[in-house]
């Protein structure tokens, strides 16, 4: 199943992919359908209560207000490489806002002044709450999978030890255009990630090589903070980043970013420049 | 003016103290108050709007659902010379979710499996929102002050290049008892600052020694991410951290933690120990 926020005529709605129309579930996005009980929604009967076809519907930001965004670094082999780490022992977490997140199509408006990063990322929503899971309860409890874009501002990353200011400026993490269910793909089992700019490959993976998996990632996280339906997590990056070009390469004017995961679905973002901090 | 979230016979509610009395402001606890307006209320007119003497009022945590919570490490000249690194030309950032926090007088569930640490923090709450502001108008925009201990479980945090995992297990930052309007206070001319275990001060400094402080710590988050009314911002902890006495020292089952800023108030809460990850 194929889940999305959709705008139409109306404003947003949930909305569910019925071959290729968007038919409005009873929410005014996922963020709502999935917080709507506590326990999160039997997304197997969601089918059942699927309303009228949107018209002219457009996948927007699927989960606009998730309660918590946590992001995985450093967990692709060749990611680790290129920043000339070691392999981890446990996951380098972080966070975002719920203001980072933007949508499948948007214009990315950035501060001219930073150096901008790609990191093409599968990120996963959480379907029912976890509290110090294990791998198994963790993996029953993955709702569904969705591309993202954990757009770096890289110079304000490194001034300090701490990431988040290179990580959270709002409107810069692109994610969706779908939220596709567990029973529907597996990433474990592989799926190809890509992230273009211009049209040209600078990211080209495979999710079945992520260090830790979305089960790892849960079962970890839900140790110390309880996970809600509608929580994200984003999983890391492959090798390909700018920073690790020789030069560095960063975003410019105009450039188009394409994220794609196969079987789930692609971003395409243009960056607008302006200003300078 | 005092604010606080209080629980009375009749649940909580945003109240403002009159003598000894905390009167009843028309929201449930202070991140409604903060929330209801897009600008922030008109913190000076609140007395004219306290209703009825909430009986037997008991100050829980006034924030519950901040938006952000941003966190400043590093950032008394003593806890930087303990940790062995050089004065910051940039703040050192981090996040706590609004399930971090817990109330001034809770007692704290800790995983006996880590290694807990003290952190006396002075917080700011923002009161208007902000986004790209100077010192100035970040100056104006502090809705009020609070106290926080930014409770460390100092194994996890050390585990990756980032602090997240030690710093959000839920409900063990306490923040209160109350929150000060701007007018009353002014840490940036000096408020003593004291971390107490067991009655034995660990930690004494005073808060016009901060690197950062409160305008500047607000404008520069809003650079890259707008604040909102009901924000927190903690600013940083001083000298006297369990980790940097040799030998170590954390805390145990049953030690009593007060956290107390001058002119603000203290925190005084229980360690319940138990279970192990």
């Amino acid at each position: 199943m194929r889940l999305a926020t959709v705008s139409g005529a109306a404003g947003t709605t949930a909305a569910l992919l019925d071959g290729s129309d968007w038919r409005a579930l009873p929410a005014p996005d996922l963020s709502a359908l999935l917080a709507g009980t506590p326990a999160g929604p039997d997304l197997a009967a969601l089918a059942h209560r699927a309303g009228d076809v949107v018209a002219d519907a457009v996948p927007v930001l699927p989960l606009p207000r998730p309660g918590k965004v946590v992001c995985c670094g450093l967990n692709y082999g060749d990611h680790i490489d290129e920043t000339g780490r070691e392999r981890p022992r446990y996951p380098t977490l972080f966070g975002k806002f719920a203001d980072t997140l933007t949508g499948p199509t948007d214009d990315l408006h950035l501060d001219a002044a930073a150096d901008w990063d790609w990191e093409a990322e599968l990120a996963v929503v959480v379907g029912r709450p976890l509290h110090r899971a294990d791998r198994a309860t963790a993996t029953a409890a993955v709702g569904g999978w969705t591309v993202a874009n954990d757009l770096s501002a890289r110079d304000w990353q490194r001034r300090t030890l701490q990431w988040m200011p290179g990580k959270v400026w709002d409107a810069t993490t692109p994610v969706g255009p779908v939220v596709v269910t567990r029973d529907e793909v597996d990433p474990t089992a592989g799926l190809a990630i890509t992230c273009r700019v211009n049209g040209e490959t600078v990211q080209r993976d495979d999710t079945s090589t992520l260090v830790f998996d979305a089960a790892d990632l849960l079962a970890y996280i839900s140790t110390f903070t309880v996970l809600r339906p509608g929580d994200l997590v984003l999983t890391g990056t492959p090798g390909g980043v700018g920073m690790a070009r020789t030069p560095p390469r960063f975003l410019a004017d105009g450039d188009v970013l394409e994220t794609e995961i196969d079987g789930i679905g692609v971003l395409r973002n243009t960056v607008r420049m302006s200003g300078g901090s």
